[in-house]
């Protein structure tokens, strides 16, 4: 078998086999197979695409190309969820309490995040002392303890998605359906995951900025959990405004808190209840219906909370400043922005919220940038809030003073304003499952 | 500006401007732009081609990518020309000795053989002591004495095209008429070429199997060379049967010669008139067919023959073998394939016939395998040919008893014999011009 007929085949629109796909990732893997052949494949396939045999075959490729995370000695359901990555999303922080006081184990891999989305493990290492990077062992213990466990990818799990999406990262080869699928869902069956919710996110601050593109992906990704004896539900949910009101590491941690304290904002709330509810259904823990009480009850009775508090000091980290969010760190200074002209929030563009965080320091431009964990951004209003001229509607924090003119202005041109209240948008768009 | 930036243009579907893609040639040729981003590019290329104006960007960029040959102390006219390679093509053997007869000097720059077709500086090495690595003084000075040179190209013509060619060659990005176009003319450019014929072969044994290919990449390089000031002619011919009768180095140039006595193939002699006349055309020695007999003038004359035996001298070669052809030096064994049924030979497929002769020695798989001078085939038949079973057809000649076992059989299957003559296809189908 040649590479370069494998690439030829692909370019001519032809699907390849099980043992071409598996060649090609093996020897990616093991480096007999160069990058450049790798990245005019990846291209040849962001024209032709993948048939769902080729997609599937190409997840398990990845899947098998490192460890897989076990655990056999957790008795009881397990299930896990992964978001698409999207501004202010800490859904992770809310949902994984929420459903381990419900009974079902929660060990989830989380990553760090890149350009305007956030990622878990970031958001977490805003509590002193809290450790993402565990061993498999510790992962298990951790699990066995508190019910739940969040944790950083660790290098061992599916080294060829990690090294083919670093390549599709710099020649634009990122924007391709099978490719995000089976980037997405090899990570995830080689963390061991049986019950898998997938957040789906379109929108304006989503990388699927269609829903017809996001419903596509979803598909692929239920379907390769099918394929697989995975058990899929597919969420497809709204990305044009951020979720909740926070948008930066600590900033969105106080908010997670907030949430499972029961005073969350709506959305936020709405969401995790829903994403919550679906990974319990997996589970088998009842109709739907009785899922989304079990969820509900476990939010406001504070048992969540417990569960979080109880996971941070597991692992390590300082649960103090979760029973009093007043002891985070602060940023050295904040700057607001006011309200131009009366009328409604039309809008509020999530993607240049989430370029504003960045700028202000919550987030990496490049993989080498380091983060401030205190910076961020903060709204006060919500797309259909009634606004005056002079009202603040959003509040920056950053260390450096010298940030916030260009965050500024880009957070300005994230808001729209109109005379008339827009049609609320719903949270969750749609929902697509292999049960 | 970012590599990855242009790419992603690219793949989108949009024109890059001539400042981007000279960016991409320059930081390619000095490696500041890796291979697995360049592939990644000309993948998107192969999908979404180019337009006029990035063709000529492109062949532009790569053509300043490093030396230009230039000839200011020649006096007179000065013509080249191109073949996209064929199977048994000689033609420059024979064409550059009468167009130099003709009183307009040539110097040509030609490549080795790669896979079924086969590079005159391959065929030209069969002549014991002949020079093909010439300076560009040597070159000017064999020029000026016998008005004509043919030597291979050297590194420093054009190095952006070799390396991106050879990176094109192992990731399936060779076909596309935008990248073929530009890596041709960007060579012809390099090497000073103001009035050029280009020959483009379609059919069996040529790269592009369909006329209509052909005549798109003829169309796109003589649009590249009017922008750049060159006077270029494209001839579309005909290679769906090997061009004479001889297949392989040492059995071509007997052809040649052969063809310079006036006793050559009908096929063969009529193609090499008529590129030799479209030269002379471009140099403005007369009408069409003015040009036309001046070329048969010099061919039966004698004349061309003898600047053959010039140049072979002038580049240290042993004349006496064109003199006497019985001093070639001789396959160790050969073998002959007969007819199995009376009839008509309905078609000869070239690239068969290209394989067999690659099979014998006389041509190379890979880049680094070596040729034997001597080994190939000759054929005894023609389409249209009428057979009797049992009639000898073609004789293949090696250095080595085993490669027969494998050259017959595929030299076997290139004949089609059927009940009725076929319809003969002209050798010339086309031409295009920018005068």
């Amino acid at each position: 078998m040649r590479m370069v007929d494998l690439i030829a085949k692909k370019r001519n629109g032809e699907a390849l086999s099980r043992d071409e796909i598996r060649f090609f990732i093996e020897g990616y893997t093991n480096g007999t197979i160069p990058d450049y052949q790798a990245s005019a494949f990846t291209m040849a396939v962001c024209f032709r695409g993948m048939t769902p045999d080729e997609t599937a075959a190409l997840t398990m490729a990845m899947a098998d190309s490192g460890d897989r995370l076990e655990f056999p000695d957790l008795i009881g359901a397990r299930a896990d969820k992964h978001s698409t990555g999207g501004v202010g999303d800490k859904t992770t922080l809310v949902v994984a309490p929420i459903v381990a006081a419900c009974g079902v184990k929660v060990a989830k891999m989380s990553g760090r995040g890149l350009g305007h989305t956030g990622g878990t493990t970031d958001k977490l290492s805003a509590i002193p002392g809290f450790r993402t990077d565990l061993s498999t062992d510790e992962i298990v213990s951790v699990v066995r303890g508190c019910g739940l466990c969040v944790a950083g990818s660790t290098a061992e799990l599916a080294p060829a998605d990690k090294k083919l999406y670093a390549l599709r990262d710099v020649t634009a080869t990122v924007d391709s359906i099978p490719l995000i699928a089976a980037s997405i869902m090899s990570k995830k069956i080689a963390a061991g995951a049986q019950n898998l919710v997938l957040d789906v996110k379109t929108g304006s601050g989503a990388f699927m900025k269609r829903s017809s593109d996001a419903r596509a992906l979803a598909k692929t990704m239920v379907e390769i959990g099918k394929r697989q004896g995975l058990r899929v539900t597919a969420l497809i949910t709204n990305m044009d405004a951020p979720l909740g009101y926070a948008v930066g590491n600590t900033l969105e941690v106080i908010e997670a808190v907030q949430t499972l304290q029961g005073i969350g904002p709506e959305d936020l709330t709405e969401l995790c209840i829903e994403l919550a509810a679906q990974m319990l259904l997996l589970c088998e823990q009842g109709t739907l219906e009785e899922c989304r009480s079990k969820a509900k009850h476990a939010l406001y009775s504070g048992l969540a909370l417990e569960r979080l508090i109880w996971m941070v000091s597991a692992q390590g980290g300082d649960s103090s400043v979760i029973t009093d969010t007043s002891l985070f760190r602060k940023s050295r200074c904040f700057r607001s922005i006011k309200a131009r002209s009366d009328g409604y929030i039309r809008r509020i563009d999530a993607e240049k919220c989430g370029t504003a965080a960045m700028l202000l320091g919550a987030g990496r431009r490049t993989k080498d940038d380091v983060i401030h964990l205190a910076a961020g951004l903060v709204l006060d209003v919500k797309p259909g809030s009634a606004i005056r001229s002079g009202d603040r509607i959003a509040t920056l924090f950053s260390e450096n003073e010298d940030a916030f003119a260009d965050a500024v202005n880009v957070l300005g041109d994230a808001f729209e304003v109109s005379d008339v209240a827009p049609k609320p948008i719903p949270m969750v768009i749609d929902s697509i499952s292999n049960v």
